[in-house]
């Protein structure tokens, strides 16, 4: 890896397939210990190559946002979720071409969603799984209430293109150490179970409770009632799930190699990775550690960037990186970066790189 | 363009042709009036089309950040300065085989960069102009005294694959009112004065003085001493030059067409347009005014961006968006959201709608 790093051009992203493994088995891993299936999202690497991966380390199918997404994770997965509400009518009648060709889900928490994705699906002869969304406290999208959730849940039951598959919420509002994240499972928990009762009630379907994000991924045992986990950021990492204390450093499979184009302002070198490579994203439990992490200079602070500069304070590295110096910056949020490549060169051990496609990269819808 | 917007798919980008050619006129305008070059910075459209239109419109060539931006660009224009340092032998070498098709100029701070770029030219038979890149106060990249860009200037002027075409400044750090530029402006035109002095005593070429950024464009007469600028974001604008003052609304001519997909949460809505389309950046001269400005709705505020979903908050609107609704943002940091796509809708008059590439865009080095 050393010799090609020398070769490939700045700025460039680099993904390291044995650290990929080796968070792919854990979740799985995880997952498994815990009877969960784990339905990783594909928003962080968008590549085809490492969904099929992620299939072939255990997953029960793939999680997507978008359309465009979900169109290219078809091709190596037949059991697709989007856990992203599909309310205009362009965005349904592309998924119902898709449920003609493989599983489709889609998470949504209005009537309006569901009538549109019915008439999508019923024109074409398609049906399409439907996860009604509720909110558990992260505040985004999902329905408030237990009666707003299982009434949607029953009009769903009665679209004759559309198959109730069961619930699934968003537990991005977990975070931080074990036992700060057990009293959020715990709330977690008493909802979703009155609300697992009431659905019972109704006699709606609960094949599915899909819950997780990165950060709470190791924890969602402890909501005890998910049947499925969807992480994402967890098959790279990067700085936010780091500094949040969910892996290390040598956990971060993705990271930007760039290139020193300038010294000439005292204590500082600018680097050609700015925010059309890193994005202006902050780190969220580290707001103040500036945009992404050089891993040969910790010491390092990338204080500012531009459109395609990143400044560096290096005043307090006793050697720092000098003039043409390539180094290698870990991200903050390495799913936002990722999306600003087109390209990423895979690392397969020490004779096999080759240069990979962002396929699902700028999709419309 | 309206019954086209209801059939675009969201989120997308939308440019208004109109309004892309008045603000081209206008810059032109002005730098022909105070007879400078017009040499606009094409980092904020990335399009073919749009830098055809530059040129169509007066520029007297185009500027680009990169070497994937140049290679593009050079296929609607033969003169072309690259406002970046090519320190790596491998921009060097792209920088050098451009060179043998287009007239072809880099900036740069250090004879390392002068060293590579010569050695790549000299290796093909072509020759590069070189402008001196001076840092006038902004402290990104650029020499810091007149002895070093002096120096440096003699060093490139001995290069034989390089010709030494002048001095390039970059004056972002001048911005807000008239008369706050006007100060700032008088200390660059000291400070260039001197430069130049020592440059002509020491009989190097000043053919070329390059300056210039959108907030401080109308204002660079005052240095005096500019044969050319390089302004980019004033052909489209967004919310940092509309709240800085350096333009209104009605000038910015790209914008950002989205769907509420959400309305669970009581005084929010959600909308399909998150950090992935139009970027975290916030507004520089108003960081509080949320991620970009709702025209239909300017008493909305986009408050949270997460990749796929913008959380806002209408509780201030009387008549707030609704589910299904679409509407149209306009983004803090064009040239970053524009990165982001891969293409955008261009419509120009009433029944000429279409979708471009945007060609630059994800580009290797």
């Amino acid at each position: 890896m050393t010799d090609f790093k020398e070769l490939a051009p700045t700025p460039s992203l680099h993904v390291d397939a044995a650290i990929v493994r080796r968070n792919i088995q854990r979740m799985a891993d995880y997952a498994s210990a815990h009877n969960m299936q784990l339905r990783p999202h594909t928003k962080t690497h968008k590549s085809r190559q490492i969904g099929r991966w992620q299939m072939d380390g255990g997953a029960c199918g793939l999680t997507v946002a978008k359309v465009g997404e979900a169109e290219v994770m078809a091709d190596v997965c037949n059991d697709l979720l989007m856990a992203y509400p599909t309310v205009d009518e362009y965005r349904c009648q592309r998924v119902a071409r898709l449920a003609q060709r493989v599983t489709m889900r889609v998470a949504l928490d209005s009537e309006l969603a569901a009538e549109n994705l019915d008439r999508a699906a019923t024109a074409i002869g398609a049906q399409i799984g439907v996860l009604i969304d509720v909110d558990l406290g992260y505040g985004r999208t999902g329905l408030q209430t237990d009666d707003q959730a299982v009434r949607l849940g029953q009009f769903v039951d009665c679209c004759g293109g559309l198959r109730l598959d069961g619930i699934l919420t968003y537990t991005g509002h977990i975070s931080g150490p074990a036992e700060k994240q057990a009293v959020g499972f715990d709330r977690v928990h008493s909802r979703l179970e009155q609300l697992l009762a009431q659905w019972q009630r109704a006699g709606l379907c609960q094949d599915i409770v899909s819950g997780g994000s990165t950060p709470s991924a190791l924890q969602c045992h402890l909501a005890a009632c998910f049947t499925e986990i969807r992480p994402g950021t967890y098959v790279y990492n990067d700085m936010n799930t780091v500094r949040g204390g969910y892996c290390t450093l040598d956990d971060c499979a993705a990271r930007v190699h760039a290139t020193v184009i300038s010294s000439t302002v005292a204590g500082q070198v600018v680097l050609d990775a700015g925010s059309k490579t890193l994005t202006s994203d902050l780190c969220g439990p580290a707001p103040d550690s500036g945009y992404g992490m050089i891993v040969e200079y910790p010491q390092a602070r990338v204080f500012r960037l531009t459109e395609e500069h990143a400044q560096v304070d290096v005043s307090r590295c006793t050697f720092p990186p000098v003039l043409g110096q390539r180094v290698t910056i870990v991200p903050n949020h390495v799913c936002v970066c990722v999306n600003m490549q087109s390209n990423f060169w895979c690392h397969d051990g020490a004779d096999a790189t080759e240069l990979l496609p962002v396929d699902a990269r700028g999709l419309l819808v």
